[in-house]
């Protein structure tokens, strides 16, 4: 975790990820929210895995992206996310994909609600008050 | 196509797109809008191969995403997709998932640029003025 | 449903479906193969998700496929599914994905197991007798 | 690189590999494999990414899989990519995904022939001498 409250993660471009244009198809670079999301909150000491356990649930309930320039095969690129928001009710991420630690490619956002397995909305200051504690402290770095 | 410009496609839900949470994993809405977009293409009296075969390119720009109930394996969703704006160098679509004919799932938008195959910016009402006629006329009904 | 046991479903390539090499990207064969069977095990008068809701599961135990030409973005391709074999513990559904009713692009084999819900092999002719009659009485056509 | 030829890449297993059954959507495998060639290329001491801009391709042509059991989201596997087969027109590739060291997932083969840019079939002997005393040179551990 750095400073400024980003979490770093690196992927290599799979083959897969490309399309006929020769570059990574965009959708993909929603899954690679995703991997970011779930390597920040490995970061802050937990898993989202354990949540889910847990019978927490943090679906995505909107998105934006803006794509600068396009990733391409065996690209090396980083993630950085951190989190933008966060109450006991609301999560924002915010995401930056980046290749050779300058060249800004996509940028985004993606909010969620913590649900319940019946996907009933739950506040996690209740019921999982160690959670809050640790997915709010790490945006305190953010302005 | 509709009066209001909207274009309607149906699409049966894979298995392959739902993910443990037992609903379709979000990014795939955004597959859906690509064939949302090409079938709207397909309805204005071109294609999007047609397009690419002539050198064209129509990248997105940036995405936003609202994500109101999940769509479920096997679901038989429509997919209603119109232009929300065109110029000679920009387009922007605009998508609604729905099931069942009223229930919306989905919402959201794309926009676009128009680049030759060397990624540079065309202005197709030059290039490609008989497929600008086509784009452009199709959002007329839209307020 | 065909008399020599085949059932065609068609589908239109997707532009998320293709790489870099222009053409689709061979793994999305397999989520081919997946619509087919759920298409074939509809047009035998049940679905795989009133199955999986009855507390069955058909997971994958082996796949081969043989790869002869590509499929490209837009086509439209048939898959053609047949059940190759079938008993009460197991089931084997043959593929092939065809172009333009005579140009065989992909063909393959998966095997599958009856499980329930903890993953336990079941015996379909007594837990779903009248599933098992419907899946075994349709490859009777089949040498 | 082993001693008996296998090289070995992690991999951590994303949620939007999952599918509703709760474990990894089978078609992953084969996107995992190819990401293991991948990675085994580069150990040779090239890249299939050079390999594809020096105008040699190296598409599928059959595929076999057997699954015994299923990755899970977030496990740490290990995919393992040996060339089971070289010669100068063809390769083959065995893999095997294993959790934990020794708990096996999934095995399986690919084998693949070399063709150019116009998808002719070229002996890389001749095209591609370097590549080609790298390639075959790996599998010399292998019985």
């Amino acid at each position: 975790m750095q400073e400024d409250g980003w979490f770093i993660h690196e992927l290599r471009v799979r083959y897969q990820e490309t399309d006929q244009m020769g570059v990574v198809y965009h959708a993909n670079y929603l899954n690679w929210f995703e991997v970011g999301r779930t390597e920040y909150i490995r970061g802050s000491g937990t898993s989202y895995k354990v949540l889910e356990q847990q019978g927490l649930l943090l679906p995505v309930v909107d998105v934006t992206m803006k794509f600068v320039r396009p990733a391409k095969y065996d690209d090396l690129v980083h993630i950085h996310t951190r989190i933008a928001n966060s109450s006991a009710v609301r999560l924002t991420f915010e995401y930056r994909i980046i290749r050779n630690f300058d060249d800004l490619l996509v940028s985004g956002e993606t909010r969620h609600v913590w649900l319940n397995q019946e996907w009933k909305p739950v506040r996690i200051d209740k019921q999982a008050p160690e959670l809050f504690r640790l997915l709010c402290c790490q945006s305190q770095g953010k302005t």
